[in-house]
């Protein structure tokens, strides 16, 4: 795209925003119903166009893995369509009230939430991300300003299409959702520049993206890092609950952030805690790098095992796998944990399984993340699991908002200030 | 200073900041106290090395407003001390349960303020925001890092020294307080660079530092925009009240960022209120770029007052003039009074003189700005107005923070998740 028409595109956005910021929530939620209609309704197009995408990507040798997060079918396209409706039963941020109070001068201060203005998604291979974005930053009041991978072009430019049709028909201004239709870096730098209309910048990918942005982006930006999550077994941790806990972490969905990738165990509780879990973990498939107490303590549980156990590396420790893999290590101490975590965690989810009120209050202060667990999994850190209904994502930054960004994450705040023609003196 | 040095000055700020985010509220103000102690203990030499950088800032043929603010004397060394013990006496933030929930499952959920970690605060002439930043940092848990103008190299080397030495007296790590000690902006953009020990990056200065932070900083930053500030007299304003307000608004003190800089009025309110408030501005030394129409109705009051009118252009508008210098307008409706804010305005303090309900309702709606006054002077923009005991800026962006940053806003967030063993399924 020109420079010239992406401003155009972008003051479009923000012009719009200024009307959404003005919606009741009954007529967003009738927007997001016909959002959901349309996408069934067209169900057709978005299945053509997408199929064309996979036959570029198929050429250009995307892998099997690309390939299915970029297809739609008719149950992903109910799945977007259900979760917009599910959005219009969320209550709505905008104009929550969120503290307020009297000054000692009789000033009346609310602060109040509203919308941002307007949002740039930058996001990669999945299109349904095009759906589900519109969608949150509809419903926080924010133009959506939406630019996909280039596998996913004609995808996108038809979800995009829809919805765009959709706004339309609920008297909304068609420019509330946009997207940047191109394949060129370029036009991702021009649109980062854009600070004066565009107030965020989420992105939704790998760390690829993430030091492109760092680099280029002259509007603020809410980041994500890895989750090299750990758990860490206390010596008081029951042994049955804690082997449910760690293999639930790590083998119920090992591809995603907040999967376990670290075991920390205290040196009591090795003994008893090791053997079992390893073999556990082992009859699913899960590959462990082990510091030396521990693989002696595996290897006498797991007589064929050896294959799966290796001898954990600094870097192991250091690295998100993403996949059946877990680094294990013996630790004589919550806070010989809690250093561990300091120096290899990324802030994204940690967890301690314990009994021990002292240790779980120490570890719950001491670990510096988005989310700490005690007896629980990791894998609950979702916007959904919260509580809050839908998520763009989890923010690993602490700069406005850590851990799960729901609705009231996508909203910033004004102060109303009510006198009575007060004065400074 | 060398690269390796500054990082190493980063990497200590931040084990100081582990160390700070467990301090008891009664640790952090003892050291509030013993610095506050500490500063008048040390003023003799507080005020010798000031000496020597007013005495170099005038061979360097300073302005003499820049010398005035770099100026150190007994009184502003006791305001500071005030500050310091006055913050002592604040509620703490760290540890603030936000709010908190239970899921469905019986998962228990809090959301608890924790500090940043390391705060980096880049400030021009004033030594005194040395001193206020360290206390606001400190209470709030964070480390700071120190960064002033050049001209007060010396002031704020024994500032940072006394700081230090009060921290150690009352038990806290030494490098909670730092400061990069250098005049090259080569060693400001190393600085910016250290998004592995920096959380945020608080600037205090003009447009050309901003503009300086926004190119080259990859740690998130606070931005405070000028403040193009306006006051809307609606048609049922009260002509004294409204003449009071914006007296106040544009003289009680003219050069900074809440003052009045452009005044709408309703046209069925110009005849009664414009001769009125031209006069009394005219009576203070304000220069008057008037609208035609405007301008009409003033010259009627004023009589020898021919010098103080002009005819207003496009840029007055466009200007934070920091002055006894006022833009006035006459409008036709509350909304052409939003429209004219939402073109000029820079999302600072906006404002409504009225008596009608539904405008002011439509004016708070309608003006995106951090804050929005009803029947109010500007000027109450302020932490210290708006009752949150202290302030380090005003902040202007939607990220994170908006308006007044006090001491709740020096912090982060952290959920703290506790369960029973449980499970994702």
């Amino acid at each position: 795209m020109q420079p010239r028409k992406i401003r155009k595109l972008c003051n479009a956005a923000r012009e719009a925003s200024r009307r959404l910021a003005t919606l009741t929530p009954d007529q967003k939620n009738l927007a997001l119903a016909e959002m959901a209609e349309a996408l069934m309704r067209r169900k057709g197009e978005i299945i053509r166009e997408n199929r064309d995408d996979i036959k570029e990507g198929k050429a250009a040798h995307l892998s099997a893995a690309l390939l299915d997060r970029l297809r739609l079918d008719e149950d992903r396209i109910r799945d977007m369509a259900d979760g917009l409706r599910h959005l219009a039963s969320l209550p709505d941020p905008v104009g929550e009230i969120v503290d307020g109070w009297h000054t000692s001068n009789g000033l009346e201060i609310s602060r109040i939430r509203v919308p941002f203005g307007v949002i740039a998604v930058i996001f990669e291979a999945r299109p349904n991300v095009a759906v589900d974005a519109a969608g949150l930053c509809l419903k926080a009041g924010n133009s959506a300003i939406l630019r996909g991978g280039s596998a996913s072009l004609r995808s996108v430019r038809i979800l995009t299409e829809i919805i765009s049709g959709a706004l339309i028909d609920a008297g909304i201004p068609r420019d509330a959702v946009s997207m940047v239709e191109s394949r060129e870096r370029g036009d991702l730098k021009q649109l980062l520049a854009m600070s004066d209309y565009i107030d965020l910048v989420i992105p939704r990918g790998g760390e690829g993206l993430k030091d492109y942005l760092k680099k280029n982006s002259k509007i603020p930006v809410i980041y994500a890092a890895g989750g090299n999550c750990h758990t860490f077994v206390d010596a008081s941790a029951e042994v049955e609950k804690a082997i449910r806990v760690v293999v639930n972490a790590k083998v119920q969905r090992p591809g995603v952030c907040n999967a376990l990738e670290t075991l920390l165990v205290h040196r009591r509780a090795a003994a008893d805690f090791i053997p079992l879990a390893a073999a556990e973990l082992i009859k699913r498939n899960v590959l462990l790098y082990m510091d030396e107490d521990s693989r002696a303590l595996a290897e006498t549980s797991v007589r064929d095992g050896s294959e799966w156990i290796e001898e954990a590396t600094d870097e192991h420790y250091a690295t998100e796998f993403l996949d059946l893999k877990l680094a294990v290590k013996i630790v004589d101490s919550v806070d010989e944990a809690i250093e561990h975590i300091t120096r290899y965690g990324t802030g994204h989810s940690e967890a301690i399984l314990t009994n021990d009120l002292e240790n779980s209050r120490r570890f719950a202060a001491g670990v510096d993340a988005a989310c700490v667990y005690v007896n629980a999994s990791t894998r609950f850190t979702d916007g959904g699991e919260f509580g809050m209904g839908a998520e763009i994502g989890i923010s690993t930054q602490k700069l406005h908002a850590r851990g799960p960004l729901g609705l009231r994450e996508l909203t910033s705040v004004k102060y109303v200030i009510t006198g009575d023609g007060h004065v400074r003196g």
